[in-house]
């Protein structure tokens, strides 16, 4: 048996590591401008527990384009290294200076903002550069040094006349990445990657002032101290709301109401979470949660981060806790993510809750507008659904706002049925389902206002979970039938004559779609009305907003309420022949108005029929 | 100056590599068993070649997972490793005996299948396994070897007792990879990765016949000659709809045609698109293409290669010459993927030219489920344009299909109005535009139905690109404005009378949303017609459509065209007082019906209005 180490050699791993280390070339940015954020930090850090006397001053990074020689610059004034540093921390791949740091200094360093961690970084310009330049002078009083290397594995190291602190990165663009040379390019991705890290990023200047008073100034492309690192209390409600605005500069709208998050235990994690006026067209919703790690932007595909019924939110969340370089199946997997995702539909609950209870008017203004993320998220997540009864709202066609409970209050006396069921009566749509919603009004009975394309599987959720509870759309049935009590009613039509009257209309009536149902009805409500029964309609909903399709085939089928103390019922049976045909069809295509049935080619005969009879 | 060379250690860069090479632990599977599969192709192309003279067979590749003692094991048939190679091909990261191996066989090896690249999928195996050993015997007459390293760097090599030519791997699976010792879990990654994969894939056993019959066998996974790899030639209609069931096993529905894509210069690629059926929910299109590379599933994710309207078809592609590791900024940009994309367009675009011209009628009767993706190319990709011409149809509302050299043809003698503009009816719903439809009928007009969501866009298009040629939508006028002639009609009235019932219709029917127009039509034809004109209407559709909303907030503007020369007319101007404004009304009502705009409580006032009417 023999053994030995396996081996890595520089020339099989270098190619790699400059093609396939990130997946995205404009990532080497990111990196250099993180790399001079952490020398600049641990620079102030060391200062601050008066390791070194040296003038921390006001520190920035600067980031130049020389056009002509095709260089990029990015010029720090953090701690500089020596060319011992650059022997070990440049020349040996993936030994992260960043982490060797935190160890040495671990307990005062925590919060320092440092943001290295595997020590690749910097080898990612070669992404994007045919040589690469370092010339640095550390804080320690030691000579600058010269680096550089041409993407072999090959370097040299010089001393430089370098006589400020810090480090200068120089990158010899190559021909196929010159658009890194581009001004709009690299303020792009500036602001795209770096607009709130930590320290000041000068790129270019810009005037200021007037007239005389005309200043050039350095162009300081972020902001520093963004609001999620600051606490609730420092922060006025316009804070939050310019924020917004920081975040998404093309967004008009104001944010309805925004949720700080702020948790250091078990995980680390700040940010601050808005409630958008929702548009229309949800799909196109382009500024979504922003993920940040120490003020770095990551992604904005927070999928498996943020639960998903928040993923409509916008604002921002930063951790240094969130795996960032590993699959989403892996995400959804881990303790820390899932725990993470928890706390933040917590904190939603709650800041809802306090929402409702500081100010329930504004809370019930706003409704309409939050009221699909907050269902979708008592379908999704059984921690919300938990929370969500204290503060989820049940508006009627008269805009009163109840909550489940406060509902089953009000309606507990007119509307339970004589099986001791409370019936809400309810409407997906005040226009189309107007008739049916007056008939229920006539009676005393409130109708409620359940309009997301969710709702039928909320519906189904609260009436497995509320015993004797039940929901029926107010076109489900004649009123009466919806909501049944112990009346009676007395039919002006003997048995033969109902007899009849069904017998006539199902010679008419297509009874493939209409199944007749003689009722007897106040003489006053309508002779003829369409209804649906609940169960299917609602399965066949159920279906259509969550995929399937079992009941989606189904015909279509309706019940045909035939009022038979209406005058129109004898009338019918008074009549005979065309005349008598004439009545029916009339009535029916009422009543099909009525549910929105009569289209086509049989509206078209409708009105032509009703213009003569006016005529 | 001092020079020298970058150092990787392997301390440093095992780490990253057992962590971050992959972003999903799970692709250690699919880089196994591709290097089984490299080992066996190898051994072939040696056989093929005359190189060695050992006995090919019919060697297969095995997945065994042994639960009792947590261990994964992938066992090939192919060439083997000697100590020597071992030492050469694992001992040293990142050195690919693939690239190695087609250098050597340049000529002969290029279409000898063979996966590999860079040498580094051996290591994914440290992702999910504590330990891992290799135990392989070559098909050189040398003894077999054991290799094991536990995740250090450090390895141990001895002799092993292995018989049989081929490798064995063997995981120890990590406690935290458990999953992977799961049957459902190794099943679901063989299939989701090497269903198509060119070496026979044996995990566990089935049965097979029945009775005394039943035979215990080999439970193969994959198909290892798919039907992108054969020649059209050899495959016909049910072979490609065979395989279209084998991609997609919970699809039921059969596709309606597929087109069969082989290139070799300037890129390699095959595969097999197919146009699916499209249903209602588009969104919820689970199905997607498929991306290959040497019959090994990459991803389904295709975007940036096939081009963005192809999108919603489904199918294979199989090329090596897809970057597959970067951006897909990168993928935008890059010359290959550009020239593939087009290369599917413009393969598409043909295919349908053919299936237009072979069976005129077939295409046709599919034109409803591929319009979409056809108008939808039109509008995206000028080159699919350019060809679209001879084969994109426009159907009447009398199922006519035209294209548009035979539309203009078809109707030119009668649509053309006076200033020389041939003018397309169109519908964008049957139904719902009925009587309008009717009207035009009645004038020996052809309606066209064109009922996209992104229709408003391409006719305005259309109207660019043709010149004399312009679309109105049915009801966008009453139909003698909308193609107009020289015709002189009379009014019955005179001009007194037509001021005096235009004041009279002013004072009763709402301004802000309707403008009275008085036109002397024909006395058949409806007294009140709503009219919505072409342009608003169109730009609000093709805003809705496109994102924008400049146009989305102007209110909605109708027209009411009176037609001077009915009998209502008269009535109206001969009655007064309620009776009149009734008369107004319930004409007014039966207007808006047809153009949907009865809706809510004037809905449920007329019906009431006429039911009492017939009661």
């Amino acid at each position: 048996m023999t053994s030995g180490k396996i081996n890595v050699t520089v020339e099989n791993i270098f190619p790699l590591i400059k093609k396939f280390l990130y997946s995205d070339h404009e990532i080497f940015l990111r990196e250099l401008v993180s790399n001079a954020t952490d020398a600049t930090l641990k620079l102030k850090h060391l200062c601050s527990i008066g390791e070194t006397n040296v003038e921390f001053g006001n520190p920035k990074i600067e980031v130049r384009i020389d056009k002509e020689n095709k260089k990029l610059h990015i010029i720090d004034q953090g701690l500089g290294m020596t060319a011992d540093e650059v022997e070990k921390y440049i020349n040996q791949v993936a030994f992260s200076g960043a982490e060797e740091f935190l160890e040495k200094y671990k307990d005062s360093a925590k919060d320092s903002g440092i943001i290295g961690h595997f020590g690749l970084g910097f080898y990612s310009a070669f992404m994007v550069a045919d040589k690469v330049e370092i010339i640095t002078k550390s804080y320690k009083d030691e000579p600058a040094v010269h680096w550089t290397c041409d993407g072999s594995p090959e370097f040299t190291l010089e001393k430089a006349d370098k006589t400020d602190r810090g480090t200068e990165i120089i990158l010899n663009i190559a021909e196929d990445s010159l658009e890194f040379l581009e001004e709009y390019k690299i303020n792009e991705l500036l602001t795209k990657y770096n607009k709130f890290m930590p320290v000041p990023i000068k790129f270019g200047t810009k005037t200021e002032g007037e007239g005389d008073d005309k200043v050039e100034v350095d162009n300081i492309i972020n902001n520093p101290n963004p609001a999620w690192t600051k606490q609730p209390s420092e922060l006025t409600d316009e804070d939050y709301k310019k924020f917004y605005h920081e975040l998404y500069p093309m967004q008009f709208e104001e944010p309805l109401f925004n949720i700080h998050l702020n948790v250091d235990y078990p995980f680390n994690l700040t940010g601050i979470l808005y409630f958008p006026k929702l548009s229309a067209d949800l799909q196109l919703q382009k500024d979504k949660i922003q993920l940040y790690q120490n003020q770095v932007f990551v992604t904005d595909n927070v999928e498996g981060i943020v639960p998903e019924f928040l993923t409509m939110l916008k604002g921002v969340i930063d951790s240094p806790d969130i795996p960032l370089n590993v699959s989403r199946s892996y995400l959804q997997a881990d303790g820390n993510v899932k725990k993470i995702s928890n706390y933040i539909t917590r904190k939603v609950a709650d800041k809802l809750k306090s929402l409702f209870n500081e100010n329930r008017e504004d809370f019930e203004q706003k409704w309409n507008d939050i009221k699909m993320v907050l269902e979708y998220g008592m379908l999704s997540e059984p921690k919300f659904y938990e929370k969500a009864g204290s503060f989820v709202l049940y508006p009627t066609t008269d805009d009163k706002f109840y909550t489940l409970e406060e509902l089953k209050e009000a309606l507990k006396d007119k509307q339970t049925d004589k099986d001791g069921k409370l019936v809400v009566l309810y409407t997906s749509n005040k226009e189309a389902q107007h008739s049916y919603i007056e008939q229920a009004k006539a009676k005393g009975y409130e109708v409620v206002l359940l309009d997301s394309p969710i709702v039928s599987h909320l519906i189904q959720k609260l009436e497995m979970d509320n015993e004797n509870l039940t929901f029926a759309r107010v076109d489900a049935d004649f009123i009466d039938n919806l909501i049944k009590k112990d009346d009676n009613t007395i039919s002006k039509l003997s048995e033969e004559e109902q007899t009849k009257l069904k017998e006539t209309l199902e010679n008419i009536v297509p009874k493939q779609t209409y199944t007749i149902q003689t009722e007897a009805l106040d003489s006053n409500a309508a002779p003829f009305m369409i209804t649906q029964p609940e169960f299917m309609r609602r399965m066949k909903e159920m279906q259509a907003a969550g995929g399937g399709n079992m009941f989606g085939n189904f015909p279509e089928m309706y019940n045909l309420v035939v009022n038979t103390n209406s005058e129109l019922a004898t009338s019918i049976l008074q009549t005979e022949g065309e005349k008598q045909t004439a009545l029916i069809n009339q009535a029916l295509d009422l009543a099909k108005l009525s549910q929105g049935l009569l289209k086509g080619e049989a509206l078209t005969a409708f009105i032509k029929r009703n213009f003569e009879n006016i005529k």
